[in-house]
């Protein structure tokens, strides 16, 4: 046994350990605490698995799945960034590329060299698995948000064109799911809890 | 497209949100806060698809990734039971049993069926994919424990015999992990971690 080889993977393994501290701005349904990380990866990496159905093209679903699952690992060194934080999002690709060299580098170089190409992938967002991705990504607090009332919007004055742009790359990955999206989301700005413009 | 299995669908994503606050033993790295099921089961999920290559036997790699990421989701009714609370464990699958009705229960019949299976599948353990989530389900806790000094075992008073019984599952999925792992038991006996017998 290639016991160099299993010492990376773990070491991979413990500091994404450190996922579970990088804290969204999305809050846990029942009105909670905020999510993180991995707490989001895990859930947007079941519903890939149940919603599966309704994506535009066929996926290879594990591979949609370690795509969900490790997607925000740049997030440990380079940091949550609000999807409607501008000035955040302007930065954020060169400040994520050089984390995923460093948190991918620990692994076995094949490995290393995969799990970045299917971050990569993510990010590229051009093939049916990363558009599901997406969509889960979207999905996923979008569903949250909607059972704490839109909470999370009003509490930062959100205009609907803010999720409106991003159930627009929902709908890459799944029409169905990106119709279900667009009346959730003129639910409430009836509600009042998305600023309409 | 049907509108009301779509319902079905989303209702259960959105009642599982609730394992997020489902606290195990078991602490985060760093002498960090207790981890919560939602989070382990990430990290088992990924870990699966890393260390794979250790199986003893070839798994399918999505259907044991979406073990380990449901196979907790009993706990959202039935509560964790901790490994070594033999009182706890001894009622456990009655509860849990039940739990399965009540979670699954709420996915359209056909997925219903399919994740309760997938459940019951892991606590028969009697498939590769069953021994490899279990040995993910071992090795995952072990590991932060590890990098905490055995902090979870000696908060206890936890003898080698404990985490060496689980291991002896570990084994059925993977004898190259289970031999890491009796490594790092024999460390921490000799460290006093664990109670010698």
């Amino acid at each position: 046994m290639d016991r160099q080889r299993l010492k990376q993977q773990l070491a991979f393994a413990l500091e994404i350990d450190k996922e579970k501290n990088v804290l969204r701005q999305t809050h846990l349904s029942g009105q909670g605490r905020r999510e993180n990380d991995a707490e989001h990866a895990w859930h947007m990496s079941v519903m890939a698995y149940l919603l599966r159905e309704y994506a535009n093209e066929p996926i290879d679903i594990a591979r949609t799945m370690i795509m969900t699952l490790t997607h925000d690992l740049v997030e440990i060194y380079a940091g949550d960034t609000y999807a409607y934080d501008a000035e955040g999002q302007a930065t954020a690709a060169e400040r994520e590329s050089a984390a995923a060299d460093e948190i991918f580098g620990l692994l076995p170089p094949d490995q290393a060299t995969e799990l970045r190409g299917i971050w990569e992938e993510f990010e590229r967002n051009e093939t049916p698995e990363a558009h599901f991705a997406h969509a889960m990504d979207n999905v996923q607090p979008m569903m949250l948000n909607d059972s704490n009332d839109g909470g999370d919007w009003k509490r930062r004055g959100i205009a609907r064109s803010g999720p409106a742009s991003r159930n627009a790359v929902t709908r890459l990955g799944s029409a169905e799911l990106a119709d279900y999206v667009d009346e959730v989301l003129s639910k409430h700005v009836e509600r009042g809890n998305l600023r309409d413009e």
